[in-house]
């Protein structure tokens, strides 16, 4: 039995609670036997939600024989962390057995020379293999790619088929299909185990096998891949090179993971973080990243501080300006990021183009409209009271419409002008939108405020 | 051959400019052609790709004979959107030959009364399986599963179950167990088709089958199912009742939309919007949601004018706090997003606990420290120049500590207190975060001031 959503985050600290005291009173023998008595995946999860010191402590507990598929579950952030300590004789012993996608994953973290020395250690079978997935980026289809396909030829009957398959220990993970091929290794179709087993075995591949199956190009982006599998909802799916030649296969497992960093990264993106930013990463490693952003993020503020320096003499005559300009530039802040978000997830999910971009500017403007006049009226109101003043509550109110309309027409165009430009719209929309909203916020307050009090 | 991303995301907008044109030349019959040629998944990224009344326009060109698989690849929000305009003989004819689950998933969307008509117009195995689902939340293992399970006993031998197999005309989509049951349907384990195929058919079930997989509980929440599912790579796995009683059982095409659902729960929620919001969401609908987002921020926003309310005169007297004051807040606010989004995700992967909060806290302080410190001394420097007063720029430097110390450390315990209060973290965590750096940003900076040059 399976426990609760509260009971498996409990008992992952629970572990961690009691891991740290053994660790922490020195009986390492007992936390060895604690953390070697779990599955890899559980051992993976206890050492990313732990930090370094703690982590490196426990990663050196871990017994030999599992420490390979401990490695594959951790995030490539946290792996490179441990791959950095190790020498060429260890990851040699560590990769054995793997599936070549993982091993491809690996090698790719370490430096050149250490690469060449692993594969010049491997059997020449491995060393192809490894080097078929290492050509293509680890981001494309033929990064992702395993090379552990079952193919059989057309022309054989079901029952030879199945007389080979008993010849196998087992098949690969994940197998839902086999995969047809001719002489020359060329894809031709896919042979789904359920047609397998439920069809007269007297009858030949050719006869059922599925030739509207369509091949994955190594070259594929990734996303591009999982977009696939989502629309699809395949297991697995071949990939061929240019030729149409059969190079291996992907399979949802992998990705998976390409879905869960594709949705991360609008978020972290946005805080100007990493997608495969290690939770527990440390101080070192973390800060620059952060202080570029944040350096990033004072320019802007610089910037809005000098349109507010523009009207230095308004504010001094009239002190409320001061007090209510921030009120301004946040609410166009938050409009125009809702309409950010919305448009950048849209992009995303390869909604949003020419055709339907009018449209959505057009609600953009409207809902801006909307909900611009309805909060303008409320601080109006507000201010009316707070102040005693009915100009300075009208020159709000207009400001406040002003920017909220301004707000949502940059939260749809922004991401779509830094695409055309090859920009990532979701590491710099925000900056670019917040900038907006407030050189227009304090633009539109401070200089009809001029005008009406001047 | 794939095309490639941009590829397929040109393609999806040239169709759609087709489209469109036909539709507006009023060349129904082509449009109806052009449409129909498409794979269901294809026109439902089509259909979610459209504003409403477009939208509205080619749903009614979709051939009624893949109008159900066309509805079962769209989002909730958008099959709501349809569901609405039909009537219960509809709903029964366009719900006939789906899976269990898409026709729970899509009267779950129905009103009490119509979900009654269209169960009692069913097949009496079919309402059975249907109900059985509909007992369950749509958030959990009982409303994501299916009930197309192939079960075997365990005294069979292999070959009685090829035998078995071949009498169906097509098994189950992603089934790559059969799930073995005794006599009162209880699970007992999983007998993969690799297994099945790789092994001599005189051997029993009993004998290979897998007695350690685990059967999930048809009350777990969908986000731990889903996490199980990544963690041991599965691509089905059965559910149970509390009894151990097999129900029915997951695959991993439902589980992939969960992951992405919840990926982009935090993304969405941080600007106060739904993960399942419609990017072509009509006015009326998208324009309340936001509203109420609005006026919560124009509260915490009218919190902090009120904070510099409390500083009038000093304002008054140097209006160059008023120019200078928003960087603070900007700075403090930047660096918070930064530990809130690490935090966040962290808790959403299940690795923030007791046993760590500790060290990420005093991580954030001193990434804090060190990013505060440099910044702060480069605006101060900046402000020395620009405003030639050495005062100010101590001020604004030390402000600037304050604040971006207070974010991280807010930051990092927000989402944590918030979740320990039941509250989602994702959903208020930006607002509440964005009050403190406000107001102690403006308290810090104006408080100094205002004790330097009273």
């Amino acid at each position: 039995m399976q426990p609760s959503a509260e009971q498996l985050h409990a008992q992952t600290q629970a572990q961690l609670g009691e891991l740290y005291e053994a660790l922490d009173s020195g009986t390492f023998k007992q936390v060895r036997r604690m953390l070697n008595g779990l599955t890899p995946v559980k051992i993976a999860h206890l050492l990313e939600s732990s930090p370094p010191q703690t982590r490196r402590a426990l990663w050196r507990l871990v017994d030999r024989e599992i420490e390979g598929e401990v490695l594959q579950e951790l995030s490539d952030d946290v792996q490179s962390q441990f791959l950095r300590h190790m020498d060429t004789q260890e990851v040699v012993e560590i990769t054995e057995g793997m599936d070549t996608d993982d091993i491809a994953d690996i090698l790719q973290q370490l430096p050149d020379q250490v690469i060449q020395e692993v594969l010049s250690a491997m059997s020449d079978q491995d060393r192809r293999r490894v080097e078929s997935v290492l050509t293509y980026a680890e981001d494309t289809a033929g990064g992702l790619m395993n090379t552990d396909t079952i193919t059989v030829r057309p022309r054989l009957t079901l029952d030879v088929v199945l007389r080979y398959l008993r010849r196998h220990d087992e098949i690969p993970e994940s197998t839902d299909s086999l995969i047809v091929v001719n002489r020359q290794d060329e894809f031709l179709g896919l042979l789904p185990l359920g047609k397998l087993l439920t069809t007269d075995p007297g009858v030949t591949v050719r006869e059922i096998m599925d030739t509207e199956a369509e091949a994955i190009p190594a070259t594929l982006a990734d996303s591009e891949v999982a977009s696939l599998f989502e629309r699809h909802d395949w297991v697995s799916a071949p990939v061929v090179d240019a030729g149409g030649k059969l190079l291996g296969r992907i399979t949802i497992d992998d990705v998976v993971d390409v879905i869960r960093e594709d949705a991360d990264h609008s978020l972290m993106s946005l805080a100007g973080l990493d997608e495969e930013e290690d939770t527990f990463a440390p101080l070192m490693r973390t800060t620059p990243r952060r202080a570029i952003w944040l350096g990033v993020n004072l320019i802007t503020a610089i910037i809005a501080s000098a349109v507010i320096n523009i009207f230095e003499e308004t504010i001094d005559k009239v002190v409320a300006l001061a007090i209510l300009m921030p009120i301004v530039a946040s609410m166009g802040g938050v409009a125009g990021s809702q309409t950010l978000t919305v448009v950048i997830r849209g992009m995303a999910l390869g909604q949003i183009g020419r055709n339907n971009l009018r449209w959505l500017l057009s609600r953009e403007f409207s809902a801006g409209m909307i909900n611009g006049l309805l909060w303008a009226l409320v601080m109006g109101v507000v201010v009316s009271v707070w102040f005693e003043d009915y100009t300075i509550a009208v020159i709000i109110a207009a400001a406040m419409v002003i920017n909220i309309l301004t707000a949502a027409l940059a939260g749809a165009l922004l991401p779509v002008l830094l695409k055309s430009v090859k920009v990532d719209p979701a590491l710099a929309g925000g900056v670019a939108l917040t900038t907006v909203t407030d050189v227009v916020g304090f633009l539109a307050f401070l200089g009809l405020a001029t005008y009406f009090y001047a």
